[in-house]
């Protein structure tokens, strides 16, 4: 979509310090990508460089005068223009929206609500006793279970599938694959064979949780697995039956938390990272990629590796570690040394 | 579903010990969570305290009288109060069950053999030469490629794809997502390129076997990939072609078996754990989460790290690791000791 | 497919140096598994056993007379039996194929191009602005998004999701249940929660490229997340926006990249190895499996181990802390002897 200038900076809440009002600006873009009709921020120093080469038609800073920035740029300046950018980036390039209604190819069991304004896409399937709140969209070939909630406004993409009885909250956006309530992985040993506990529990995700694609949430064994508002979920995550996740964490591809285990608000975990069996992430707590924790963590720590150590000592560790192979011809030259003192 | 506790532990095999055999009992859940209604288990001294404290209408031990048991609670008594439980759950919040019969939506090629009472849901497509066992329940969305057997009792959940050459076993269970079948990751480097080598091999699954969602299995290149009877595999994770695992084997979420590799009966997985190329667990042994296991490991031997190595041994380096800055320090100290010696 | 061995011979351009030429051979097998009408490869003499005993009715092999080859089997020679044995399976178990047209269940919205030959399977998707090369072909479930391009000749497996703007070239081949173009990971912390970076961008898929069953491919969050010609990716594997990825790469089972990180051509990434942020893979350099790379890999550079470190260097490490425990007996030892050296 192509807005003037000073368009774009009402839009955004932005002052233009250089150029012309109404110049066209339609698309954003980085620095090194755009074009003179692109609008790319310039956040950081770092990126000077290519401030200094930018084709980019203006340009979203903090400064009232960028050093280096071309005559060819116009200048917006925010006071925060990360998120004046996030904003540039929603008016440019608007998210293209479902017309409501029910596909004629979905399959609607009876006894389902439906709010006002919800689109269901081709070849979906909503079960009964499902709720889905208004203006929500559930997109081609997903598959509701019997008796969830959706809330308003959330988007369900392509074929995710919900067991029965999972609830989401408002704004929840959930990606293409996600399995949301499959069973959890519990079984008894018995007469050496793996017995199953049937799991009877639900999944329950607060207001603006986002799932990525392919991710798995178990329902809990009786009870809930669940995760709080505003916590955030990457692609091919897996989160095991009864886990309790708080608000506004940040789970990163690949991550794992194992049955019964969790995290606290604002807690991160890094990419392809887990969380072992009853361990518990504290407050605000942070682990690496490829972190394994084995036991609780500290709320506002940080840790690192396998076992998961506080960061510090597992870095001092893997520097150590990195000088080994050198303390063993340190230790020999002693021994030696020592051995030719008492032969002498 | 209400039973009274007489039925319920009837159906269970367990002895009232207190309290009113014509009470409801209408759920099944754990002590701290029970209410008046609920049967909760108290398997576990551990959990002493939530003894004390529940509100369950029942309880169910192996004790005949468990310490702190509230005065509020009815009492059962079983010789295996976990596998009870598994009861409880299993009579008090039975599966729903889906209607036997094709849906109207769903696509069944020519050439499909259907068993007695087979349920096949919406938008599922069955292609020909495949054969379906009695009972078995193929769920909305579900893709079963050709010339595949589906035996007695199964379960397979939305959106599971089967390639061509899948064989199930009886009582399987495969969850939403899961992909049985896809090509295994061959190629020859021939001119700079990546040649495919044609995977033609099959998928066979014994009899109890349980598959998470989102699960991949990929068929054989030329023979089979082939999983045994009672083996249990979680969500997210990867089987390569032609692995071979055997009988009742516990895999655990984004575990991974490469190529050729494989398990005896008994062994186990631990979460994200990987078996390389060409190596072998032996009978009953175990991995722990996120192991890396580079040679075969022997049967009952239990390992633990990158690469695995047996669980004590892979501690003590661990421990070791630990505290191996500190030994930088006692050698220098050593060295600066030396050298004063040396000097005077 | 039964064809006599003058046949085989021909369409793989083998010379039979033993037995009948109108034979017939109607499968391709490994030497243990070979029966009377199958043919196997024999391309190393570490199979010299499995040779000596095979029950194959013909064997294809670089030497001409292969010590061990039992009188009963045939022999076909080849400069390149890797190659030829591909030749053999792809002629003795052809790939089968999906009738050309667009299934009666299909939904193709309006403004769609379809190219000659192409196959649409029921109740696959295809959104307005997509273009669908000639011969291609779309598998039962697919969905493809808004303004894709699919090449000629491409292959998408049952349950593929395409997010609008997916680019894909010539012979790609997409495995069941990938997502291509979900959105990238990106937000931005403000006011105690996790604002979302619309993200915009597209993915681009060169040439011959594979992509394994429930793999992920985010979107740019403004630009491109590109795949060169001719690489393969593997199973669960996950790949961040904005990522670069070469030609002729090897990306094994749950790799995974970061966002914005990637690797130049002809690099590989072992089994569940991954990149972090910002790092990248030189020319054909080389991670072992969970590999954790933290910076930039040199051309050519083997690395393993978490940080990922040169190999042998990695290795050397591994071997000194297998023997670390050691390491302190032997300082304390010295110690001990220090001390009663200064006590005397």
């Amino acid at each position: 979509m192509a807005l003037t200038l000073n368009e774009l900076a009402g839009k955004i809440g932005a002052r233009i310090l250089r150029g012309d009002p109404n110049m066209f600006i339609d698309a954003a873009a980085n620095l090194a990508e755009a074009g003179p009709t692109s609008i790319a921020p310039f956040t950081d120093l770092a990126y000077a460089d290519e401030l200094a080469k930018t084709r980019a038609g203006a340009v979203l800073s903090k400064l009232d005068a960028p050093a280096g920035l071309p005559q060819s740029a116009a200048l917006l300046q925010s006071s925060d223009p990360e998120l004046a950018f996030i904003g540039a980036i929603e008016a440019l390039h608007p998210a293209r929206l479902e017309t409501p209604g029910v596909d004629a190819r979905a399959c609607v069991e009876p006894g389902v609500e439906l709010g006002q304004g919800v689109h269901i896409g081709p070849f979906a399937l909503i079960r009964s006793g499902t709720r889905i709140g208004a203006r929500s969209v559930i997109k081609a070939h997903a598959v509701i279970g019997r008796d969830c909630v959706v809330g308003e406004d959330c988007t369900i993409h392509p074929r995710v599938v919900f067991y029965d009885n999972v609830h989401l909250g408002k704004r929840v956006t959930i990606h293409a694959g996600a399995v949301l309530g499959a069973d959890g992985f519990g079984y008894k040993f018995r007469g050496g064979r793996h017995v199953k506990v049937p799991q009877v529990g639900c999944v329950k995700l607060g207001d603006d949780v986002e799932i990525g694609a392919n991710a798995c949430i178990d329902r809990g064994a009786l009870g809930a697995t669940s995760v709080g508002d505003g916590t955030k979920i990457d692609n091919l995550v897996q989160i095991g039956h009864n886990v309790s996740i708080g608000k506004h964490c940040i789970l990163c591809g690949q991550a794992a938390i194992a049955g019964s285990s969790g995290m606290d608000d604002y807690a991160m975990l890094g990419g392809n990272a887990g969380i072992g069996d009853k361990a518990f992430m504290g407050k605000g707590s942070k682990a690496g990629a490829k972190a394994g924790i084995m036991k609780d963590v500290a709320p506002g720590e940080v840790v690192f590796g396998y076992p998961a150590e506080e960061r510090k000592s597992a870095f001092r560790q893997v520097a150590a570690l990195r000088r080994l192979p050198q303390l063993f011809e340190r230790v020999r030259a002693l021994e030696k040394l020592l051995e030719k003192q008492n032969d002498s």
